[in-house]
């Protein structure tokens, strides 16, 4: 028997997930049996929806598409502000509700996880107000609804939400329908605005300095290789963000360094200043990846193309034909520029092994140490804090992918997406750079990583509260205080077994080296290091950051 | 200098909190420093905020009232499943969202914890489809906008929300306005509806055996004094529910026990099985406490007086005076019935201290022996699933309360809830009946309760997995499985030192009571009892549930 569930999960293993993330609960239960039931899906059950959300978010970066599970009501938002979080920096994460029967529903039953107000469509209309792609499935439109809202998913590379009645999940449908799902979804081939393409190139080759400036729009429609290619064969300067650090590698000789305006590293700062030209491919300049609105340049100098419109000067070009994000990309990267451009030669790489001492650690030997630790082809979160702020200026290995959420900023994500980044791909080991107030947050899915045996570096800075709120307001208030935990106790706590992890706590510039060698050497193991830094330390950025504003406030 | 901030804070006192709850975030924290800067409020911060949210709930049940302040966007979101289960079960309480700068929002920018879309009022629509009541602070209307929504609040003793750009809360305005407040929170004193008052209490005196049924709108109205009043003084038979036990005293000689429809105790059953006419006080008839909707009465028996509706015999009644609950039931509770009711007499109490031996332990000896350990005036917390179900038949000592979640259902809520009661009222003691699939919802708060010193009894279940789920669908499936943890490590991962609790292990009858022996000389600590018990064992009434359904589902 072949039900609509079994074809929404054809279509979600089709899409590329071989794992589906969620919490079990009474009205979907019965779609989970689908999942089980299945060879080529394993469901991984997480400790609660909000990490099942962020999990689903880690996953879908790394393999392009992530599907979860929840509840009526109580999962759904639960997993509201981590599904919201995929919105706003453009994750395409599916999320399946399981909502009671169809009977239950039309007797408007006062039943538990509704408000008992008879009213099945509340959570739905929530969803909706954010601003989701959404679905309701009926016994009459289940097929078609499913189809639709997967193709809006596959053109906008953006989250969907999708509700399923229990006895809508089990309704037999034709097998035969299977057939159809590699025509869904197929990327939508539009024909190359070809007349977009010319006016790009005769900017390009009118320019004397054009950068190329990666977005992390480019990731989510996997566009990098196309990209790539236009770079290299152009030999053209780019530069990146926090949302997209690695997108392209920053080991190729054309990378110019971070963008961040004026918090910049100066060589950065002055080759984009001096540009004629910035070409913004699926940017999106948001407070914390612009020193908080400090870029030099404006629409007079970018033509910008993002997923869902373009800006020529500041103009949306009114070509003849539409635009399209993905085909215009590919056909720019066939292009060729007839002149030839000088890339920002003076531009060093700045990955050095750092000498440790005795000393205590201080926040910026541990951002030198943690570029240097990153190898090729690894995968660094930076949690959204101190960790970001740190880490983002530094270039990152070949191949080596970035992960943040410099848009949404929920503080806690970056573990559980780590997380689901690590399952997406165990061959890739990720490192985690995480402060102890956003760790507390999601810290139980710490059974989740045993559980599945995952081996990533887990790097916990324990400084005494959310240091990046010190910064902003409050140093010395007691509610940037959290409490204090004895980290080492985790992995007994979350049923580690001796051989399945390494724990290590750091106080001194060597003793985080040392630690960052046996990591290297237990590759079998998850590792956590906990490193000690004084309260009221913090990364270079972040002094910059709160010097800049105090300087702006006495001006005012 | 006295500003919004300080008026709105001002009013969250006055309405009786002494501690506010919530998480920080960039948008809330000057807004956090006239919390901080009060000497008459504690500000304590949570773990994360669905943790805050189901905190603030606990603390309102106790003390009638509560507040908690979110962040802007993911902190707000983050809380809505604890906050929409408040305005399921109906329980004041009010969040404060920090937001943007005005000029910010003004200017559509693209910052933090949005969409990047420039809207700022995606999170307030979510919250309104959802059914909420809401404010949203601007220069010009600030205090008026408090001022209607705590009115509303007061009213309908549902939770609110208001949002206050950082600006808004410093903007200064006159201190005098604070000698209002009382008025402001004045309970509404609406004239009596005598008509109504009379067809009720025609109907009483007519009764051969009415039974009044206790529901939890009274509590959240204050009102169980005036009902236990009207019980006493005619001595009227009454039952509840497990929304609702223990608002008046199950020790009273009235008290014929609690209902759950077919799967009431045989006696309770009877006795409303027959009863000529029930009024039911702010009850709400859902799934989870009428055995699934067997309740054996109709609306040809009986008057519902709600917060918001009344209905006599399944009509609202057309008095000429509006419908008003407080007053009617304040009203109410001053007649005196003319006829001479018997009361269930044959209805015996059945706290009975269990005889242990050293047999492995069972749910039902578990049921039984968490009963005759309750004492009067202590707090139980029953999380839905088989605590909920095993614990709320059991009868509750003289003015023991009884907290669960029947209609909203959100596993690991009662975790931070119960410390939320705690904290309310550190002198009478709480108890938590949990399982581990629930606990590991909102493990973190641990942190908590060992930093503010809490001394709560948990009695954590380990039973390897959602229990109520496996017998509701899917016994022996994996998603019903949750990772294993060593909850014994708790203490010291969260920061205990050795004094600060008592923790046990036990799988017999008599570790069992010696445990609860030990809680009871422990006074001054907090007490963790694992409780191993079968994976497969359950309940009474769960077992029970699911036989009727499964010959239910046979003869369908």
């Amino acid at each position: 028997m072949y039900t609509v569930a079994d074809y929404l999960l054809d279509i979600v293993k089709a899409l590329g997930a071989d794992e589906v993330f969620g919490v079990p609960g009474d009205y979907n239960l019965n779609f989970l049996d689908h999942i089980t039931s299945r060879k080529d899906l394993r469901w991984l059950g997480n400790a609660n929806e909000l990490n099942a959300a962020y999990m689903a978010d880690g996953y879908a970066r790394k393999k392009g598409f992530a599907a979860f599970v929840t509840t009526f009501g109580v999962g759904e938002l639960s997993a509201l502000n981590g599904f919201a979080g995929s919105k706003a920096e453009h994750v395409p994460v599916l999320e399946i509700v399981g909502t009671p029967l169809t009977p239950v529903q039309k007797a408007s039953a006062p039943i538990h996880h509704t408000f008992g107000d008879g009213n099945f469509k509340k959570f739905e209309a929530a969803h909706q107000a954010l601003g989701f792609h959404t679905a309701h499935l009926t016994h009459e439109n289940a097929v078609e609804e499913i189809n639709k809202l997967i193709k809006t998913m596959i053109e906008t590379r953006q989250p969907a939400y999708l509700t399923i009645p229990m006895d809508v999940a089990e309704i037999q449908i034709n097998q035969e329908i299977k057939n159809e799902i590699p025509a869904l979804i197929k990327e939508p081939m539009e024909k190359t605005n070809s007349m977009l393409i010319e006016l790009i190139m005769e900017q390009l080759n009118k320019a004397k300095s054009p950068i190329i400036f990666i977005g992390h729009e480019l990731a989510r429609f996997k566009l990098e290789n196309f990209v790539e290619k236009f770079i290299v064969n152009n030999n053209l300067p780019f530069t990146n963000n926090g949302f997209s650090k690695g997108v392209v590698s920053e080991s190729l000789p054309q990378f110019i360094g971070t963008y961040n305006g004026a918090f910049s590293k100066h060589m950065t700062k002055e080759i984009i200043d001096q540009a004629d030209l910035i070409l913004l491919l699926g940017v999106q300049l948001t407070d914390l990846v612009t020193g908080n609105f400090t870029q030099s340049f404006n629409d007079t100098k970018t033509i910008a193309l993002n997923a869902d419109h373009m800006r020529f000067f500041g103009k949306t070009e009114n070509a003849q034909q539409p635009y399209h994000f993905a085909s215009t990309i590919q056909a720019l990267s066939e292009e060729t520029i007839s002149t030839s451009i000088k890339t920002g030669t003076a531009f060093s790489k700045m990955i050095n092994q750092p000498n440790g001492t005795d000393n205590k650690l201080t926040q910026d030997f541990y951002d030198t140490a943690v570029a240097a630790f990153i190898q090729p082809e690894e995968v660094l979160f930076a949690e959204q804090g101190t960790s970001f702020l740190g880490l983002t200026m530094n270039e990152l290995p070949n191949k080596a992918r970035y992960n943040a959420q410099p848009l949404w900023g929920s503080i806690g994500y970056t573990f559980p997406a780590m997380l689901g980044s690590q399952v997406a791909d165990p061959t890739s080991r990720n490192i985690l750079s995480i402060g102890e107030g956003s760790l507390q947050m999601t810290i139980q899915e710490f059974g989740f990583a045993f559980r599945e045996n995952l081996h990533p570096i887990i790097l916990l800075i324990e400084n005494s509260g959310y240091t990046i709120e010190r910064f902003i307001h409050g140093m010395d208030e007691s509610y940037n205080d959290v409490a204090q935990l004895d980290y080492g106790k985790i992995p007994q706590l979350f049923g580690a077994k001796k051989s399945d992890y390494l724990l290590r706590y750091v106080t001194t510039e060597n003793e985080l080296l040392e630690a960052f060698s046996q990591a290297r050497e237990n590759t079998d193991k998850l590792i956590l290091i906990r490193i000690e830094l004084a309260e009221k330390d913090a990364p270079k950025p972040l002094r910059d950051m709160v010097k800049a504003a105090e300087a702006a406030a006495k001006v005012n």
